[in-house]
């Protein structure tokens, strides 16, 4: 039978997660700080709460996506927060990207797996993430058909929650690196005269043919870069929390220092609202290539 | 009616490519600095030659596989060079990696065809090598065949002899890119407990399925870095020729330097003979981890 | 008339500057977490305080220096924290360095004077340091007879609480990069057989001739770690707060970066206890140079 | 006796050197690629010469201050160069900013004497410089009075001729550290409202009380860089010089490489002609603010 999970945080991922539940036959009960991100989904069946607290029950199955770890915190704990009313037995589904140190301590309030997930709110929409997952196995175990609904593919790091969180900052990490690497390479090949567009191709057909070479780097040959199908600024966090959690462990990370700053600037230049693979028009920009 | 083509440079590379040549039928004059190589060649009926100039006939073809911009001077144009020989009408495919600027001078020498490519000495072996073309179009068109020979692929990127070369370069950096960025990433993910072998399966299998990091990530993890499959001597060699391209053209490339100085740290701790992935273990030393 | 004064905060340099307002007659107030510290002040005339409000007078003068921001929350908002008793008209001397952020909360409990300083702990208790100010102009002419017996020269950089707060971080950045810049120079010169020691004399007579570069240079060359002077977990901390400054303002700092990596780097190889100028063994280490 | 000293080389520093030379009543043949620069040395006394190797006598002394290895490489080996006519007795003072190799390589081919300098060319007019050298112990007593002449200040580093080639080239990056370091101390407070100029003012009179810091970040604060008292094209090399000692010594070297990017965008930007502590806007430029 399928299980009454409550979804906290309707953005453009929390919303498509929702609504592949709601597809798959899953009870749902939708919360949202700003009210009106619940309507279409109510409208498909999902029962709007007041608050995140009013959103749970007892021993039962929350999901949270939200932005940051300050929201995260507001609906856990803050008033009207879940954590209190769901108790040790409830799970706590964290599909966000949060700190280490966050997912640590709220391990500790409920159970908690840790499913952070790769893809974009269209794919959210058709079941069509990516998710990694870790927490204690009989957690695992209960959410698993919901994990299923939203998503192609689960893939399992463990049981300690924390180690998804990282491994998610991680994949974050290596995305950002992968599109300044293309920004300093396409910034090369255009003032050397080569045909970037050529080289693009060829890389993402043979040793770089998988998704994130091949789409980011047409959204930056593009210059795709709004509307966003992940802001900057949301990068920019994403790489801050990569450097916490290093610096947590004594872990130096060269390249997210570098990507670091090229997230403040893309930031101090206005590109914060763009998509995050704009971070790649910096190495254009410092070799002075006219790229607006 | 195959060509007869001459090929110079009978490294790992250099060999399987004259090997593919000979499975399909041409007729290969070799050369190479120390002769034992040729051996092998010479046994499947190559024929061998006592200098380059020797090698090669006047307006014929001749394939240049060396291991450094020093050695494509030396046989080029040194003492007993093939390029008086050859002559202006003589195409010269230029199959290593060099700087654009060597490329450019040779281009006024003869007709030269970029042709750098992408793949490990089995894969030369095999006809399986994806190649990078650029060069005037009569010239690409009469020595595609013997391109085909060597390579799965051809992918071409204009008219211009340095454009391929610089695809070569950015390429080769894009690779050590990702390979430093993985080095992170298992840092910070072993720092954290986490288990950096899942989370590799996880992402070589969806956002990142690609040979680059399925492999690369695999010898990072596996410490398989002997016998090279490309010496950290040659990639160190390879990010100096980025370097020295982005000089050129005023195109600063942060992710260029760091791995600068990733390459140099691990020569200077002995790691010269290594495979190139090996400059992932600087991430790991940096951390504390106790990599050997 | 000399006022009465609380000093919060009794390490090295807390304590030198408590010596520097008895040596100058000036009633003196002690508290410190662990009560051991304040044993000799009391035997030269202090007043000892169980709790950092009891240490305070309404509308009196407190003096911080505490060794990061966990800690001065504490001691003003915590258990027994002084700013209730303190009151609005009370100034609170703030000599420690910490984040913009916290010293501009904290400056909207009481008149506040960020007074950081430059100088070692023995400076400190010979009424040596340099002193960085600012605030409002009433607070900072109230307080000045006592930042002129702990310091041998005050200068002001305005009315924001945050301007000195910064100045302090952006000069310890300095520092650091000072280390690291010579780190390198001096790695590059032993390598290269020069005489690191000779070059080093010529540079801090002449284009260096000032106490950063002459005294913390002599600590590397001569290996001078320990005891420490500054310890390096607490430059570590520093290079954090820039960071975390350039990130509320979107000031990319790649100095800072690079320094912040360096930092990670040897508290990871277990030198979070040596002196902060420990940081330039990186560059030797890196070199392969035999640097124990 | 005053020695006869040819001087090859006339831009301000040249043409300073050789004055101070002609004020200490010593006599002097000059040669500058272009003629017209010789004229205000020869109106004073100096004797033109139409080539490198007409300056010279048969061992005698030469003193070379020309830009780059390519113009040492022209004077010295190139038609009409001197260092044949020199021969194996004559002294060659190298006094410009050369690559070790370069240095190496000529001292094979006469007494030399590396003798780089610290300096503006006002400083060389007035015999005013700071000189580091090193070379064979006889050579530099022989020319230690024309060094004498143009310095107020000799400072030795040893017998091998590539040490002080290194000293300089690793004082040089020092300096560009600082004005890096600089920058981004000034973008920091800027933009956190801070009086960057009040704080410079303290740390010029305190800790980093010497010239690189006192009168670079002068020019800095003022935006003073024009006309150029050292040229950004130069600064760049020298930085490329410095990765190049360490690339052939396998030192890695992050400020350096940091700078090298530095310098790369202020080119591409078109600031190469102004003063290299022109670099100090990257970070502003960064950071969003507006500097021109």
């Amino acid at each position: 039978m399928a299980e009454t999970v409550a979804v906290i945080g309707l953005g453009g991922m929390g919303s498509g997660i929702a609504g592949s539940l709601l597809n798959h036959g899953h009870t749902v009960t939708v919360y949202n700080r700003t009210a009106a991100a619940a309507a279409p989904l109510v409208a498909r069946g999902a029962r709007p709460a007041a608050t995140p607290a009013e959103a749970v029950a007892p021993g039962g199955i929350v999901i949270t996506m939200v932005a940051n770890d300050a929201a995260l915190e507001a609906v856990a704990e803050g008033a009207g927060g879940f954590l209190d009313r769901l108790g040790a037995d409830g799970v706590h589904i964290v599909m966000g990207t949060h700190s280490t140190a966050l997912v640590r301590r709220l391990a500790g309030r409920s159970q908690l797996v840790a499913a952070p997930v790769f893809g974009r709110p269209s794919a959210a929409a058709t079941g069509k993430l990516w998710i990694l997952q870790s927490g204690a196995a009989a957690a695992k175990a209960r959410v698993r058909p919901l994990l299923e609904a939203a998503s192609q593919g689960i893939f399992d790091i463990g049981e300690a929650p924390e180690a998804a969180a990282v491994g998610k900052i991680a994949g974050n990490f290596m995305i950002a690196a992968a599109t300044e690497a293309m920004g300093e390479a396409f910034a090369l090949l255009e003032k050397s005269g080569a045909d970037a567009r050529l080289w693009h191709d060829m890389m993402s057909k043979t040793i770089f043919a998988c998704p994130i070479y091949a789409n980011y780097g047409g959204f930056i040959l593009d210059r795709a870069f709004s509307p966003p199908g992940f802001r900057l600024t949301l990068g920019a966090k994403d790489i801050g929390l990569a450097l916490a959690a290093g610096q947590e462990r004594s872990v130096p990370m060269p390249f997210a220092s570098v990507l670091r700053d090229r997230f403040l600037t893309a930031v101090a230049q206005g590109r914060g609202d763009q998509d995050w693979t704009a971070i790649a028009l910096n190495a254009a920009n410092d070799a002075g290539l006219n790229t607006d």
